[in-house]
């Protein structure tokens, strides 16, 4: 297939400054959860995304110094020439594959408490750090000598940068992570030298660095500002109006611009909180100020909004983080003409709550995502089957319906069985309140299968033991999911509780469309993802009066994660959902429902109320169970692997759902079934010389 | 001097199967917040505590298997021969500086959500992890198979512990981390076959993992079995009684018993919640069941005690993880006769926050925790002053005193000058509820600092710029603290509150006696770690009725890093203490305090009542101006140098403030005063070969 002339504008080439892209696909700076830890992971991961057609990839943040330290937090680091060879080996990994390579510089300050340095950290004022944990540290406001010494920091940074092989080396003001942005935030900078009040004076210091920054690197590297142009609390911080003054005000000095919200969790809001494209709004009237290319997000998957951004003039690249890490090849499939296999981001966050526990970043709808050199998997490309394979796959939720695309790709002859609608809980998930776009999971897959010559989707089929013994598959993955526990066994108890006679409902019969008996509601949720907010979130808007029980502090505290746990409780509580934290489930009996303080044990009894548990849940096994129970007839039925996979193995997210999928696939072997391949990783690499120090190294140091 | 010979017998040998121990202090296993990453400096901590006397040195947890990955943690990981570098290193520090080697062998099970391999977690039911963050991960319930795989996994490991030169190979089943305990608890436990049940059934699995590593090393290598005796849940759980029956059933089976108790945070408390030797009640009767040795914690700092349990049979070997970090020369300064010299630990956990903020340990009381080769700190040790050097340093609190004792460590001559207290706020605060065993970290250095000879205290002593120019110092360091703000500004609120003519009060005035005017009072907290949680358990006590405002979901939620946060809470709401979380202060007036909900934007106004402020500090760092402000003058005085150090440049922790002092006579010159030094890193080992990985690859793979 060929291109749709339509989309030729983006193809088009931009130049930035000394560089030029190819296209207008811009990959901009996003954390993954691996960073300096997993160096080789991150630059394949990258790589691939200059393959898939991005005409710039950039890393994350790098961070030039320890008085700008994240940690726990694991990014990249240029504090020195030690950070060089992992750097270089970045940039590398992605101009190979033909894009231009950028490196994001950042200083934290006030986000940074310097756990790993132990520096002070640095900021316009004497405060506490601003930082997700709310660490017993406090910033120091910067002096004169301060500010010229981190120019000159920020300065040996980007030489570093440009030594590494980087083609475009941002100044970094945006999200609240960036130094500079607290100068130009009349919040956070109440200076009265000529670094504080005015506007100007506000942005002298970003200037500064841009400045310093062209003056260093800018005969061969593009140098980005990427800047906030709202912070989203009014005339307080920096606001879309404010924005304008600034960036109308330093016009001509970066070579792009790269426009964001901030903090993070507004710039980065899921699709339960809000819409594609939510951030045109604070960034239509930039363009104007400026003649310099401008690049914004927005979790843009479609092409043809790409195209009236840029023919609109709103935006000049097209900024991706999210869909850049659902479909790597996006760029390619649009110049390809195959729009309809774009894998498009749902905007969940489960790659945002990979930097938050510091783990490498999954992706609901691309599983291979942190994978690409770990376990060697591509997004698109799965190497094929040595000799003919039939699999039988029951079950076409997300792990069954992955299982059997890319067990298809390898050229296998695939049967996937389903009972009952094919996209399992996805689709039954999606029909809650603001988790529609998650049927993308489901979407992109179905649509893969229908076209795929070697899978036959069978629905309504309900097997058996029995049905499968007849069937003369070789091997079948059993994917049947699983169901949410009526007993609130889950975190907290650990038997069933006592619940009588009493009305009680799971999440599964929710989504089957039973309601409660009575108007009020206790949801106790031992869960901690969405499921319990989503669930409050349904039953109030249909006019239930709704409390959440949870012995955690705070409602879907795991969405602390995603970035989403302020949000959730924000609207249950305006929605007037009563949230009960610190609390456990009791029991229940006829219509009372109750349940405990964790701390003083004092009991509270709901009367006239249902009970909704959102706890636990357990895997459909049964018929993995009934086939190894008749393990004597495999060989005659020519059956020689069984695996339970997903949900049906062990509940879990859909992205560990769609992951197990793909492995399932990755790992087949036609002979064998599944076989567990080991995942590369790197160490830490050991220091050289005499390591130990003692009494009499110390004392002759 | 020497041994005092009542100490005689903490010096006996003792023999722990194959291997025998040159004496009876013992490091048990502990985390550090270095783990794989930090891995040099990891191994010098560890090697200096052999230096110090320990005759058991060990690891921390080490994990045995990507499906008991405890991430986002940092421990070590024995997973492959990749790993035994590090580990081989490790084992040659400790053994080089003369002390046994240990490793605890680890698969964390329900604790471990395996968020960097991505593997199921295994257990003995299937059950949502009972991890830190409530992760939305389940365990898989282990069938026969996976128990002999795991029993191979587990022997595997214990072989390259030995490859790599340890002499101690720990089976855990301790503390919720390791997978044997889970099997070992009734409540996580409810398994119907030979693994479940009887409390010799689910003492099997620990029993055939002890086995196996005996079979495997127990040849050269002692095999230490670690358990947790009560999980201080009542009878759901292991509790004392059962331990027994454990203990008693498998008594002669491992070399050695090292007793904890569970979960973590029962094991480790802090001295605010729990004296020296709180878990003697749960160990007391184990001994007599068994003829092996037994090693267990206590935060044990006296050498009498140390005695008197050992004489009285409670155990064999004293075990420290605390003590040792906060002294690893204890042994050495008993063995030598210098009690006095002993630094206490006292109990605050900042050592377990490295954990669970994954970087390197802090300890308040030993400032070279986890620099000992970032740096070259020792703990005792420093090198000489190359020419003589008069310092002055200005304030005795923690940064000053220690500044002050290591500069007359390094042979410089010293004044120390205080207005107040000496001790500063350690004194002030320790004489807050539960802190009392803070006075130690004054103790020990005006201690040190009077039995040294270059070092001269002025008490009650106010120094002006004019003074101190008059003195004629080369060089001085300024440590003269902070105040508590009283406007409310902290994290939530950048500009202050409107308080009118309330009655206000901060830390500082009630710490210095005066008490609310009402009896009714609200405490703002926006500073997050013990001060609003401690200073409301003071004003509870007293009678008042106290309210905590906090913006955050939870009082004291800094807290969870010292594994305190839940005592906290529990303590003040059975106290009566009100928590209201997620509001912030907007002002007062008069004996009116209003806050407002942080979701709702609604308002509570509380009459009658007085406020307190816990939200920021200021740096004391007037004098430093007035100095700077006097620069021409400072040739003539002779004066080199004025450098604010601790909370006068930076308010922070307590450990910050002493590592602060410390590192100003670590960088100390002679000639220029401190001079910045470089910190030393180990950062990814990249992995050889070519790195990326492309759709040709993945097609061929």
């Amino acid at each position: 297939m060929s291109r749709d002339p339509r989309y030729d504008i983006l193809f088009e080439p931009v130049k930035i400054g000394p560089v030029t892209t190819k296209n207008r696909f811009y990959q901009v700076p996003h954390c993954n959860g691996m960073g300096y830890r997993d160096a080789t992971a991150l630059a394949t991961m990258r790589a691939i995304k200059a393959e898939g057609g991005w005409g710039v990839v950039c890393t994350e943040q790098v961070e030039i110094h320890p008085t700008g330290d994240i940690a726990p937090f694991i990014e990249l680091r240029i504090w020195d020439d030690q950070d060089l060879p992992m750097l270089a080996r970045i940039a590398e990994a992605v101009k190979v594959k033909g894009a231009l390579a950028g490196l994001q510089l950042a200083h934290n300050s006030m986000n940074a408490p310097n756990l790993y340095s132990r520096e002070i950290p640095l900021g316009p004022m004497d405060l506490p750090v601003y930082s997700y944990f709310s660490d017993p540290v406090q910033v120091r406001g910067m002096d004169k000598q301060d500010i010229r010494d981190f120019r000159k920091w920020h300065r040996d940074a980007a030489l570093r940068a440009k030594r590494a092989g980087f083609d475009l080396i941002y100044v970094y003001a945006g999200k609240l992570f960036g130094l500079p942005m607290y100068f130009l935030s009349r919040r956070f900078n109440q200076r009265s030298d000529e670094y504080g009040g005015s506007l100007e004076n506000r942005a002298r210091f970003l200037k500064e660095l841009i400045e310093d920054t062209k003056d260093a690197v800018g005969d061969s590297c593009a140098v980005p500002c990427r800047i906030s142009v709202d912070e989203m609390v009014g005339e307080e911080g920096i606001h879309a109006a404010e924005a304008q003054d600034i960036i109308g005000h330093l016009a001509e000095l970066p070579d792009l611009w790269d426009l964001t919200l901030s903090g993070w969790e507004n710039d980065s809001q899921t699709s339960r909180f809000a819409e594609e494209g939510y951030q045109l709004p604070f960034i239509k009237g930039i363009k104007p100020l400026t003649s310099k290319p401008i690049v914004s997000v927005g979790r843009y998957t479609s092409p043809d909004l790409m195209v009236k951004l840029v023919r609109d003039g709103v935006i000049d690249l097209i900024g991706a983080a999210r869909p850049s890490i659902a479909d790597p090849f996006l760029p390619q499939k649009i110049a390809q003409g195959r729009i309809e296999d774009i894998r498009e981001c749902i905007g969940c966050n489960m790659c945002v709550a990979g930097d938050f526990t510091m783990t490498p970043s999954r992706c609901t709808q691309n599983p291979s995502f942190g994978d690409e050199w770990r376990r060697g998997w591509h997004p698109e490309v799965i190497r094929p089957v040595e000799t003919s394979a039939r699999v039988l796959v029951v079950g076409a939720g997300p792990a069954g319906l992955e299982a059997a695309m890319m067990l298809g790709r390898r050229g296998a002859e695939v049967a996937l069985a389903e009972q009952g609608e094919p996209g399992g809980r996805v689709m039954r998930e999606a029909r809650l309140p603001g988790l529609s776009a998650w049927k993308r999971v489901a979407d992109y897959r179905l649509g893969q299968i229908q076209a795929a010559p070697g899978i036959t989707l069978y629905r309504d089929s309900a097997l058996t033991a029995e049905d499968i013994l007849g069937f003369g598959f070789a091997h079948v993955a059993i994917a049947t999911g699983s169901a949410w526990r009526k007993d609130g066994v889950g975190r907290r108890l650990l038997r069933p509780a006592p619940l009588g006679d009493a009305d009680v409902l799971s999440p599964d019969e929710l989504m089957a469309g039973q309601r409660p008996r009575h108007r009020n509601v206790v949801i106790y949720d031992d869960d901690h993802y969405y499921m319990g907010g989503v669930l409050a979130e349904l039953l109030v808007r249909e006019g239930f009066g709704v409390s959440v029980v949870t012995p955690a502090a705070e409602v879907s505290t795991w969405m602390r994660m995603t970035m989403e746990q302020l949000f959730v409780q924000h609207r249950l509580v305006n929605l007037g959902v009563r949230i009960v934290s610190h609390h456990h489930l009791v029991g229940a009996d006829g219509s009372r429902v109750t349940y405990a303080c964790g701390f003083t044990g004092r009991e509270t009894v709901v009367d006239d109320c249902s009970l909704v548990t959102v706890t636990a849940r357990l895997p459909h096994n049964g018929l993995a169970r009934a086939l190894a129970a008749r393990r004597q007839d495999w060989a005659a039925a020519g059956l020689g692997s069984v695996t339970l996979i997903g949900d049906a193995l062990a509940p879990g997210t859909i992205a560990a759902a769609v992951w197990a999928g793909r492995r399932y696939a990755e790992e087949f072997d036609p002979e064998q079934g599944p076989v567990a391949a080991t995942m590369r990783r790197e160490v830490t690499g050991l220091a050289q010389g005499p390591f130990y120090w003692d009494a009499a190294t110390a004392a002759a140091k």
